[in-house]
């Protein structure tokens, strides 16, 4: 790895933090590229050169956040019941953190347009939920864990969808909706034993 | 009732029209207020006395759609099996129309914010989309048909932001997701007896 890619990496990781933080802080909309670069301390054209829009900045945001996610929940132990488990306890972090569920939520609604730069990457984010979810469906339906007829394709897909619409009705009415509860609901109601 | 106000009433009838028309064919975003009411035949500042933004427009659009989709898939019989159906009937009328799938995502996802000029729709177009379901589930819940222990509040809260997540989920990847299978699948596996 030469100096100047390392120097390269550092400076990318650098603006996507500045940008998560500012997100945070002013919402993607309040956010602009010149006040992300202003932290970061480079010019607004060295911050285009690694981002050329606010959108492919906001992607590389959110899959890093899917990466921390992965790691700090341990959603890549072994499928079955435990993977489960953890997307439950990532459902309770994201309750903690509302600003990065609305930013996931309005992009994720606005990339169904394939030509909107975050499209690919919520193509992959969807596909890469499914299928880390549908191994554990297909190892508990394996050993009877899952209720009988029950596709563990459709509970894939259904889990993953289930998690974002929750998302949307508890962020418009955030006493109205026990997002982790709804969450075990549904879990349970397809497993033969007890979700713990 | 005055002429006037009858008056008043066709004329906004006709400006929700021209929007949901001019919605379908070039998208919200690409749609403005001078070109609808261009279409009625009205001033642009006429048109603001009805609706003074893009979005309170956009929000009497997805009222008259609530009501149309209310009436055209009987949503109000008795509340027990056939409501279900009828939701799923809903989600294949909303298979054949991803243009205003399209919009109430994006909208439902930019309205979480209480300052949003659609929040409030939103607020209550879930309160009464729960509260349709709630009735059907309780009413299977009483004759045997819902599974034991199946909670109904948590089963209708499920069953709409399920329809909400797919709706996303499709409209990013047509092809990977069955929207109707899956609402099927999920309502099968909280009943005792066959959805039909």
């Amino acid at each position: 790895m030469s100096g100047g890619y390392l120097k390269g990496r550092i400076r990318r990781e650098d603006i996507i933090s500045a940008a998560a933080t500012l997100y945070g802080e002013a919402g993607y909309h309040g956010s602009s590229l010149r006040e992300i670069a202003k932290r970061v301390g480079i010019s607004h054209a060295g911050l285009l050169y690694y981002f050329p829009t606010k959108e492919a900045l906001l992607a590389a945001v959110l899959v890093r956040r899917d990466a921390e996610d992965s790691e700090r929940e341990q959603l890549n132990v072994p499928p079955g019941l435990e993977v489960l488990r953890h997307f439950v306890a990532l459902a309770g972090h994201n309750v903690r953190h509302p600003g990065i569920v609305d930013l996931y939520s309005r992009l994720a609604a606005e990339a169904v347009a394939p030509d909107h730069p975050a499209h690919s990457y919520f193509e992959r984010h969807y596909e890469q939920a499914r299928e880390s979810v549908v191994e554990s469906f297909r190892v508990l339906s394996a050993s009877g864990e899952l209720r009988e007829g029950a596709d563990p394709e459709y509970a894939a897909l259904t889990f993953i969808a289930l998690m974002d619409g929750l998302q949307v009705q508890w962020l418009t009415a955030p006493d109205r909706v026990d997002l982790v509860g709804s969450l075990r609901f549904y879990l349970q109601n397809l497993l033969t034993v007890p979700l713990g």
